[in-house]
């Protein structure tokens, strides 16, 4: 049995010398090395923004989403959307455990666990694309995919459907990073509040906020932002176009009179939102960007532009105890499970 | 006289709604609004991954240089090379003032300053180029510049010559922002340490990590390894290549014995060097990523694929007094003063 490295550079395709993430191609050959464990699919969770973008690049037509996966992984050997860069996660059994592994994992064979590595790193095979969940994201398969020895994963929970569970370990980072970043007292914005993250933010940030503090929802469609309201979610939202960083930025100085934000957290699944998340926050803010479609250039050289001296995070997706962080707000608040319920499982 | 908006989103051609950052092209007529600095440009600063983009573009040649740069600002409006997304800045003399701005600012005309925004933002027209510094990344030319309201400059200081003080703003953000990362004790690691911000931060970091701490510079070519060696800049100089990821790390590993650095700040002007960065960090290590060749999703992706609780923070090129602080080190250390003279001047 071949030996493996533990962050998969042995099946780096090309270019040679890089690890999985930017490789451009990846070994998805099923046999295992030593090290790796063999995982049988049931559903990819496709990242937002490239689910966005393929929908869009197949104008929403099913086969056509189909073709642009496929295509995607016999090129890669990876599901990693070309135009994004990024990828996603999966739920599936263990089916094989690498020999090198005895002893360092608590996984058995037949554990059904979610992967909390990207997609964009995770060799994988399609065998068959068995349904598409347009609308969540979500698409079953046949096919079989791989874990590194340094890929983190979590043992799906028993008393939170799967499909539930899926959908709020794939953003698991975004609430446990607000929580460690909001203090007491804080304005914090979260543009795209109504998302899929953002109502995950949204709570973590209510909690660690406090009564002293403000949470300021900024959503799209007049149907989230009602859906914030109604579950008071929020100390304030609206709705507004995060492309437009002028509008974002008076609406923010208007609910905060004039202060601005500590705090900005950026979930929105479009690109050109860099510039509302620098002027909504204070000139000493942070900003957390979760958001996929952001542009390190834009957000660098924007602040740069402005002569802001705020703090911007890269939204790191991982983040000590998040996927315990993500699922216990499913058991804290009925008012999100429900929602999440309705909109996501 | 046409009344601007702070931020010159007047001046925003396409798309619609966005700052003059992100915006593919920007008007760059020097008709001046009432709230606009008209500028007599002498000499433009090309950002490093910029220059070595176009200069591969190039071959080298000057000529195709000239034209690609004539192409670019045809194109946008301003200096925004389009593969990177990035800049650089520009040294001239203040040749109109809007009345606007009576009492805001104390600029006179005449005065002679730098621009601390990005060109990727700056309205300009080229009239001619003059001169191209290949090795330097400096070019002389005949134009005209616009800065907006909210955008910084520094008059240029009187004690130290002009190229030298241009190629030190240039990268100004560098050094600031390392004296606020790096604490007493701390284990630091500047990858492109022997490059032009590259050297600043080593300054910054040895003094804020004191005898307690450890100053470690990776280069890539012997002469800057040996250059920093020679004066003394850091505790350890090596030579790697930082787009090999398990290269780096292992290197660390061995000069920090086995604890890896609190602070890695990435000073390099090429791509995929995320990894490098995140494999030289500890586990809840601190990243500061100066580079413009740092790819958002790369480094939030690639730091979760290895399970890495790091914090990854974008180069904001500015911060509260940077263009003092990184002066300031000319002023301090003759013998990075040589170094930056011979090399940059
Ligand atoms: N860092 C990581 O590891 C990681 C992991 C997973 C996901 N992500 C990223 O996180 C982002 C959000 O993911 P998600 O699953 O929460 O997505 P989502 O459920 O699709 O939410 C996106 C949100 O953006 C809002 N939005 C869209 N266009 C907008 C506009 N022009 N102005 C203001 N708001 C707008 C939407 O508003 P409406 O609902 O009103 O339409 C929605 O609330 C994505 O970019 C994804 O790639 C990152
Ligand atoms: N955030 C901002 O506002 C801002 C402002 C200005 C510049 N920047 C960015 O900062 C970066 C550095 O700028 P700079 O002016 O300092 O550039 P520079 O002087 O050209 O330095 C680049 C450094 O990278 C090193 N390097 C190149 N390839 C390498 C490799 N494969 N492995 C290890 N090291 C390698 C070089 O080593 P050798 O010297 O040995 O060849 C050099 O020390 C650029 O990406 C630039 O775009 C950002």
């Amino acid at each position: 049995m071949k030996k493996g490295c533990p962050f998969g550079t042995h099946r780096v395709i090309e270019p040679k010398g890089v690890l999985p993430q930017p490789a451009t191609k990846i070994e998805n050959d099923m046999e295992i090395y030593d090290n790796e464990i063999l995982i049988n699919v049931k559903t990819l969770n496709i990242d937002s923004a490239s689910f966005t973008q393929i929908k869009e690049e197949a104008q929403g037509d099913v086969e056509k989403i189909k073709e642009i996966m496929t295509n995607i992984v016999a090129t890669r050997g990876k599901h990693q959307n070309p135009v994004t860069g990024s990828g996603g996660m999966l739920i599936g059994t263990v089916e094989k455990i690498g020999p090198a592994l005895e002893g360092k994992t608590n996984l058995k064979v037949g554990d059904k666990l979610a992967t909390l590595v990207s997609l964009s790193l995770t060799p994988l095979r399609i065998d068959k694309i068995k349904e598409v969940r347009k609308d969540i994201d979500q698409v079953d398969i046949e096919g079989k995919a791989i874990l590194f020895e340094s890929g983190i994963y979590a043992v799906m929970p028993t008393d939170i459907p799967e499909n539930l569970a899926l959908s709020v370990l794939d953003v698991a980072g975004a609430p446990a990073q607000t929580a460690k970043l909001v203090k007491p007292g804080d304005k914090v914005v979260v543009i795209g509040g109504g998302g899929k993250s953002g109502l995950l933010c949204l709570y973590e940030a209510k909690k660690r906020a406090g009564i002293t503090g403000k949470v300021i929802c900024i959503g799209h469609s007049q149907k989230s932002v009602d859906r914030v309201n109604q579950a008071n979610l929020a100390d304030v939202c609206f709705s507004a176009d995060a492309t437009n960083a002028v509008e974002i930025m008076n609406k923010v100085r208007e609910v905060t009179n004039g202060e601005m934000a500590d705090v900005v957290i950026n979930c929105v699944n479009i690109p050109n939102t860099e510039m509302a998340s620098i002027l909504a926050a204070k000139d000493d803010g942070l900003i957390y960007f979760f958001s996929m479609a952001t542009s390190f250039t834009k957000a660098a050289l924007g602040a740069e532009g402005v002569g802001r001296d705020t703090t911007m995070i890269i939204g790191n997706g991982y983040t000590k105890g998040h996927a315990e962080i993500a699922l216990q707000i499913m058991r804290e608040s009925e008012t999100l499970r429900k929602i999440y319920e309705e909109l996501y499982a």
